[in-house]
């Protein structure tokens, strides 16, 4: 069995939280639109019927087609057992991972605050208002957040000793938001040891390494999600 | 058993779109700032210890204590029986509800561009740019999306003639959208029939009839996600 992923093969964005449970899980898959073109993405989207995929990523298994990230990360991590230990754990990761949506949306927000269409250029003004705001009060807010989770557990990860698909999402936003905001990252880290740490024990899972270490991952670039406008970034 | 739902108590705010689900499965629950105030709420949230919710609405059952609206819903379907009637129709309809939660926060972010923190008034230019974007470009993709999915269905519901929690967003987003922009929504509507008789469909359910009817739904205001200021409306 091989999971089909569609996703923009150009960027890291959104279809990364999925690679990356995948790859730490060390299941197989095949990166469609790397493979294919964005074109077999667009013409792939358009032939489903049904309740469709309104964006990429999503995920095929046979006849399921799965969209939304944290919907493709819950079904993955329940069917693969990366979920939590019981019902309670498994009701709270997925509310932790519905945290990271909201958060990578408001990261995406800080260069396109205005007009998701327009380009970045066309709204630097109102994207330095809205980083800042990101980057004094958001980001804080945030991270108290997953440091709370993080420090109700024995660590490394949010439920303990194994990883889920929250410790993988939390991995790509800390690393997202150094490339993207390295400056303010660099005072507001060290704050959130724990934080911290479970991005770093991520990044030493086997599955991961070999993904790293492949040189698979795309590099961060301008056209994802997190983008480092140095204008956008203070301490 | 009865619930205790959490959310702010004078707006209908992402805590509406529970209520519906609850009132239209005439399901007991308690809206616990509604009875003690704000105050009860910021207490409540404060006690709570490990995975916590990140901000209201909540649902507690007992133990449990389940954040994020989408989560909320898909958890409340599966427990009383609105969220499909097989893996794939249940796997789909999270996904539209997901899809809702992005058209929502699109929607809140029309009068809160830059900064969630500062006033409408501290905003207003941008807030006619982000208007203009939302009117002319997310609403008609968004509301094709939800048609297709509707178009799939025999109707009047997602799912045919059962309703399911989408069914009751669908509702919130089309009365809410109404409100707020309610010269777009006029000429924007008519195009989209069977989005417009799914919410018709909701509002006839007994037990939402029964909700309108005693006058418990919190009137949609200025302070909430959909909010009319009549300078970012535009057929």
């Amino acid at each position: 069995m091989s999971y089909d992923l569609w996703y923009w093969p150009s960027i890291q964005g959104r279809g990364e939280f999925v690679r990356l449970a995948l790859e730490a899980a060390e299941i197989a898959y095949t990166d469609r639109a790397r493979e294919d073109g964005a074109e077999a993405l667009l013409d792939d989207m358009d032939a489903r019927t049904g309740i469709k995929p309104y964006a990429p990523p999503y995920l095929v298994d046979g006849d399921l087609c799965i969209a939304q990230t944290a919907h493709i990360l819950s079904w993955l991590g329940a069917k693969h057992g990366f979920c939590g230990a019981d019902e309670r754990e498994t009701l709270g990761l997925i509310q932790l991972q519905l945290v990271v949506t909201d958060i990578v949306a408001e990261a995406h927000d800080t260069h396109h605050p205005v007009a998701t269409g327009d380009y970045y250029d066309e709204q630097k003004d109102e994207a330095k208002r809205a980083a800042k705001g990101f980057r004094d009060e958001r980001m804080p807010k945030y991270f108290d957040h997953f440091e709370s989770a993080l420090s109700a557990s024995t660590g490394p990860f949010v439920t303990g000793a194994s990883w889920s698909h929250v410790d993988t999402s939390l991995f790509q936003l800390v690393r997202g938001l150094q490339y993207a905001f390295p400056r303010r990252m660099a005072a507001l880290l060290p704050d959130y040891p724990k934080l911290a740490a479970c991005a770093d024990a991520v990044e030493a899972l086997p599955g991961i390494r070999a993904y790293l270490d492949r040189d698979r991952r795309i590099a961060f670039n301008e056209d994802g999600i997190f983008r480092h406008y140095p204008e956008l970034d203070e301490a």
